[in-house]
């Protein structure tokens, strides 16, 4: 077991109707003058930017509003908003949407409190010294940013998609109302929850040492995930699951599940943070599409993980070698994909690259980990353009 | 499932030789004079206060100490502990020992900041409005008061013992180096497992709505925890189940295990606080020998959690009624207990109340609950006296 350190001071409040409370954790975190940050229109149409206006203004909270955020959410925007909250005199980001509202938010956060450009952070120049306080107001399951310290911009000119983490930006409070997230289209449910899944797939498939403990936690959630997708598939307003994803969210990607680890191996990540911004796709179903791939590429270098996840997570029986075991888990883990219409190569991703393409995938994916990434197995640039191209 | 909210702001430093990093942590919390709150020779005679001593002098901290917290901490040493703080204007409370410590110096802690007698809190005749901050370096692995929104002091008149809850005191940092508890004695740890397990069948064997995905979390760390404790009965000296244990204290009462649920049942640890408070008896050690009969007196009425428990924690096979596999649950965990030389009654505890003191318990358990308690079933005076009598 590795030494760790461990950190959540997100306040959650959790349940039905809990966007009430915007109003007075936003207070209580001693907000004078908030940016309300959100993408589309669904929180407009919903009646939630009306609903956390009314809770701010119902605390004496002044705000200043910020739409627009898209997926894969750009610098161009992070910009615009580090402008209008310094015009402003903003002191507290508000984050109304999912993981990309979060993350950009996180982005104004560094942009208002550091010196000099903020994409720094990202490109990993420097690190960061501040940020300014961020709440969310969640209304997506996948991320977990609403917890966690990671934010992923993408720079607009030459769509280059970098995360940078820092406990400095982990969010005051979360407000996590499930209901918000009853009328996800299926694909964002089922997208949402690859994501979910991953954030402890990368740390529960990784070299090194792990913990019991550690380790039953992880299985239990994936396994609940796993059983949570299947029934949304089935029933998208079933409120239980919609909860139980929604949960499992925030505890997958706040730290919980890497507990003595070596902090895990997200080679499946740097691959689809390329995929993500050269193509623009959903972070879920990308890193759906790549991970077979990846898997089959390192399984052998990480087999004792491979079992234990075959076995434990995927209910593969212990018969043959273990190498045929662990094969069994992958598959069985893309057959899990394809059963809640989740792509499992790039072609079902709907992403066609070229040869030129994907040679520069593989190189901008080794240059942002500094030449190699991996801890199942370490991987350079050959590597990886090896395992898009498995992936086509 | 049951709305919620979670609070764990606690900054955790985890791993061998995490003590050097006191000082650091005291002073990021911007501690200028703190108290070194302790109990019994072991922290003095194993170095480690000279180590916390020498950490704090190397960030220029200035201290004062406070030794003596014995288990079921006493509320005149709260008191001294208080008169102390305000002379000497101490603005930081570092706990180094286990729940006894770090209780008290959350005691103190509402003390120094709260006009009116401290002892109104554990009374519950009124809330505290602040608590100074606390940090904890942790030596033994059972309360989970590391993390904890808890804090149980026992009134030295009449050696009532009482809790009382309230996020405000919540550590601000813990330093968890699991080689402080290598040698600790094999009935401390074994008591501490009890303990550790308890806080989160307290949440489990509970009435009203429950989470899947909470209910796998609870499951994979009870399972955990039993694992170890019966390596630990055997190899006191594995630090990998030492760090295991010591990482499921702070889970298993952090309130991750009870997410969704009613808040738990709470009846066994009422139970206890009587009997720590009447005979000085080792908390976890105490629960063993009341929770089998409690079980037994309650499990009709919350059927489906009791058969959950005996089939996902105790491999109880699923033959029979459900009547008889939720008794087989029971009768496996006392088996359990049994197995690492926990008592299942109070004369195995070593505990003979008269009548009369029988009496005074209930009376006093139901009095500490304003007359009734617990979720798996509602009970009061009589039935509490029942369970005491079918215990003995």
């Amino acid at each position: 077991m590795f030494d760790f350190t461990y950190y959540t001071p997100t306040w959650v409040v959790f349940g039905r109707g809990a966007s009430a409370q915007t109003g007075a954790l936003t207070a209580a975190a001693g907000a004078r003058k908030v940016l309300i940050h959100y993408g589309g229109g669904s929180v407009v149409r919903s009646g939630l930017l009306d609903r956390v206006k009314a809770s701010l203004k119902g605390e004496g909270i002044a705000y200043v509003e910020l739409g627009g955020v898209v997926p894969n959410p750009r610098l161009s925007l992070v910009r615009q908003g580090i402008e209008l909250c310094r015009r402003e005199g903003v002191d507290f980001l508000l984050a109304v949407g999912g993981g990309s509202v979060i993350d950009s938010a996180k982005a104004i956060g560094y942009g208002l409190t550091n010196e000099g450009d903020v994409w720094d952070f990202y490109d990993h120049t420097r690190r960061a010294a501040a940020c300014m306080p961020v709440g969310a107001v969640l209304t997506i399951a996948a991320a977990g940013s609403e917890m966690s310290n990671s934010s992923v911009i993408t720079k607009d000119e030459g769509m280059v998609k970098r995360g940078y983490n820092d406990d400095l930006c982990r969010p005051r409070f979360a407000v996590m109302d499930p209901e918000l997230t009853l009328t996800l289209p299926d694909y964002q449910t089922a997208s949402g929850c690859v994501d979910i899944l991953m954030h402890t797939m990368e740390r529960y498939l990784s070299s090194g040492d792990h913990m019991e403990l550690t380790d039953a936690l992880a299985e239990g959630l994936m396994r609940t995930v796993m059983e949570d997708a299947r029934i949304l598939r089935d029933d998208p307003q079933d409120y239980e699951a919609r909860a139980e994803v929604m949960w499992a969210s925030s505890l997958s990607h706040n730290g919980l599940t890497g507990c003595g680890s070596d902090g895990g191996d997200w080679v499946s990540h740097g691959l689809e943070h390329e995929l993500g911004g050269m193509f623009d796709v959903a972070h879920g179903a990308g890193l759906a599409a790549v991970w077979g791939s990846w898997a089959r590429y390192v399984y052998r270098d990480c087999l004792p993980r491979f079992v234990r996840f075959a076995q434990r997570v995927l209910d593969v029986p212990a018969e043959g070698s273990q190498e045929e075991t662990a094969l069994r888990g992958i598959e069985a883990m893309e057959e899990f994909y394809r059963s809640i219409r989740m792509p499992t190569n790039l072609r079902e991703l709907g992403v066609r690259p070229t040869q030129e393409q994907l040679e520069t995938l593989a190189r901008m994916c080794s240059a942002a980990a500094g030449g190699a990434k991996g801890s199942a197995k370490r991987l350079r640039e050959a590597d990886m353009l090896e395992i898009y191209r498995m992936a086509l």
